[in-house]
């Protein structure tokens, strides 16, 4: 029993939806189908999503609304004509678009989520219509019947776990459901939409809570790239990821899905593979529990900038029980974040990104650390970037951390800071941004070979 | 003008004190000497320090006491025949030792501290006496006249501010000084001792006051080593060490000298040499400030073991503000020291040592982080040891993290965990206790080039 999700230019046009049908009519087991609202067609298009925005402001501006409900009615008409579907599937949404206009503003939080949800309800309509009409058993549910339901959060939904048990039950049914992703509704039936990436959280809950074997992500790239194409020339995709690994590369830049999304799925230990819906026989990037065999150390190389590290020094620092605790509290009194605690003797350093400082909250912790607690020197680092080298494996190789410092050492990169977590799942090293690019290429061609030199 | 410090086998004996006597005659600058008690002429020999422990013992016991004084008294004897000084000196001494035990036993809580004291008062006294018979202007002072002012704790005294403006006062001097380590005079006029290391930390104040231009601390070894003698065959000793790394490599293992010691000369901005009495045209190990030139990037390996690693994870964890400052305060809220948090993503381990654990505590922090933290795992991992890898100069030098690690594949250990603080300072490096020696011999011979194999 498999959950499919496809992604916005997945179901961006009717060229789209047959590979989609084909996608799913190929495998009995892919049971259900989350979608997501139509897509780019090319990189000049609107996205249905945004033209509902556009709609929900024009609305409550009191403004004209005919034109931007025209344009999103014509939208899906456009995909159900070529389709040559019944127009009664049209009719169907042409009113669920016009009556958004009808629906109150005063005191309601959830307006913005209902107009917004109507992208990807509207089009599992049509998916699910599409399906029946090529003799596929497929049928639109709603979120609220397929038992999604969700904390009353507008724009920042929340699953309630005694979803997962209405849930279960879908498991029985003898048709494909078709479920808008994006959304849930509230234990008083109002729309309320998760935050970004909301299709993949759907997916993933639906995945959980009918314990499906696989969850399918279709997107439109082959899986997850080894590093990011923009800086490595032609990476190679990743076969299998574990969770962690993906988390760990997520943490650094990679950003295929949001690794909020992967958190039902995960904790009800789905499997999810990464597919293109434009090459559906590429395998694409499974993410598994474990790995299934010994594959090679490093599985990826991700990198991300606006790092600062606050360096603090103090002589017999790591005499004073509490000390470090205590610098932990003064950024946790600000609110403040932290990433990496890399520590010396007489020294600690405070990694975190860039955005968590302000200059008064700089100045609060310098304050602090001066006078309250007495330090030497603290001092300021900034343009760091962190570069993180992945793989579960590693830990069985030695020479891991060998080959990504040679690799630095001889393009004369410098190493700020390296750490290597109990867990073994990854090698941080952070350098100066100046240097990321280089540095990324550098370890890729150490651990993968191919790198052009040349790009 | 200079702070000179004799050690006890620098003491132990006539023929060593001729050697003192031309070590201090040889240079004009050497103003303040600062003695211990006589320490083994042989390796079965009994210093005077521990005689005068089991006099203590006899006397507070009510036991005899006459063979404990005889055996001093002799011990003293020895070196003033030897050397030819008149008997008024030895009256002085006698009459010091036997006067111990007169002391009132009942309600003195100075009465340990004031028998130890007698071996570095009277060695001092025998001293001045010496030089004097030899033409060197010199005299006998009392740290209580010398200015050396403690707080009331026996046997960890601590010196009080204060006390730095009188000992400015004996600049004026225009004879030698020779005052006994070890002590101190509380302002109630008590003998007290400073704790371990106790002639060094005097040495380290007498340099603070009086502003000394160089402590030079003689000892029995020609410096400090580059590596434990008793790892790494015939080590180099080093030229100049700064005192951070001279702290980094006291850290794991490392200790010529006694790291408190070095707290009034580091803040008196004061530099060290380490010397060696048998040998004193080698230039021993400077410890200073800041390196005169550019060295090599490491001066120093040392390995400690008998670290444990508590590994804890938990899904999502660095989205938690204030989960490491938990996880701090409940080891703070058991008074258990930390050392190092290398942390992942998902992933913090807290590495501390050993002694820093007892089972209830692992009981008590095991309930804290799963009940009360909700984390995923915890593990307790043992046998570890650290390598400190020393060198300021690090920081200007590309490649010496790649050179450490590719020195520890090419012997097939692993690497548990590795971090460079922001200092840069030092490379630590935690591995499994078996393959300490052999870590630490293959990064000093990748280093220094020369450690003997067969060894």
């Amino acid at each position: 029993m498999k959950v499919i999700k496809f992604g916005g230019s997945s179901l961006a046009s009717a060229e789209q939806l047959k590979k989609v049908l084909d996608i799913v009519r190929s495998d009995s087991e892919r049971r259900f189908v989350v979608v997501s609202a139509p897509g780019k067609r090319t990189p000049e298009d609107t996205k249905v999503t945004d033209a509902l925005i556009k709609y929900y402001r024009s609305y409550t501006n009191e403004d004209d609304v005919s034109a931007d409900q025209d344009w999103i009615i014509k939208r899906y008409k456009g995909i159900i004509d070529e389709l040559g579907l019944s127009h009664s599937i049209l009719d169907r949404i042409t009113a669920s678009i016009t009556e958004l206009a009808t629906l109150p503003i005063e005191g309601n939080d959830f307006l913005y989520d209902t107009f917004l949800a109507a992208g990807e309800d509207n089009n599992a309509k049509l998916v699910a219509a599409y399906f029946r009409k090529n003799g596929l058993p497929a049928r639109y549910l709603h979120p609220g019947k397929a038992g999604i339901i969700v904390s009353s959060e507008p724009g920042n939904a929340q699953i309630l776990p005694s979803s997962y048990d209405k849930l279960e039950e879908l498991r029985d049914s003898d048709e494909v459901l078709v479920i808008p992703g994006f959304f849930g509704v509230t234990v008083n039936k109002q729309i309320c939409t998760f935050s970004r990436g909301g299709s993949d959280i759907s997916g993933s809950i639906v995945a959980a809570g009918v314990k499906a074997d696989l969850y399918e992500n279709f997107t439109d790239v082959d899986g997850i790239f080894a590093a990011h194409p923009g800086v490595v020339h032609k990476p190679h995709s990743i076969k299998e990821l574990t969770y962690r690994e993906m988390r760990e590369l997520a943490y650094a830049g990679f950003s295929v899905l949001h690794d909020e999304a992967l958190i039902p799925a995960y904790r009800g230990r789905i499997p999810l593979v990464i597919k293109n819906t434009n090459n559906p026989s590429h395998p694409g990037t499974r993410i598994v529990l474990e790995h299934s065999k010994q594959e090679l150390p490093v599985v990826g190389i991700s990198g991300d900038d606006k790092f600062v590290s606050i360096n603090i020094s103090k002589y017999l620092m790591n005499r004073e029980v509490g000390f470090g605790r205590k610098v932990l509290q003064v950024l946790e009194d600000l609110n403040i974040r932290w990433e990496h605690i890399p520590t010396g003797i007489d020294d600690m350093s405070i990694i975190l990104r860039e955005r968590e400082l302000t200059p008064i909250k700089e100045r609060e912790i310098l304050t602090q650390l001066t006078r309250n607690l007495g330090v030497d020197e603290v001092e300021f680092e900034r343009d760091l970037s962190i570069i993180m080298i992945v793989g579960e494996n590693m830990k069985n190789q030695v020479g891991v951390m060998s080959t990504a410092t040679k690799a630095m050492s001889d393009k004369g990169i410098n190493i700020e800071m390296i750490s290597q977590g109990s867990s073994e799942v990854s090698v941080m090293l952070v350098i100066k941004s100046s240097h990321e690019k280089t540095a990324v290429r550098a370890i890729y061609k150490a651990f993968f070979g191919q790198e052009d030199e040349k790009k």
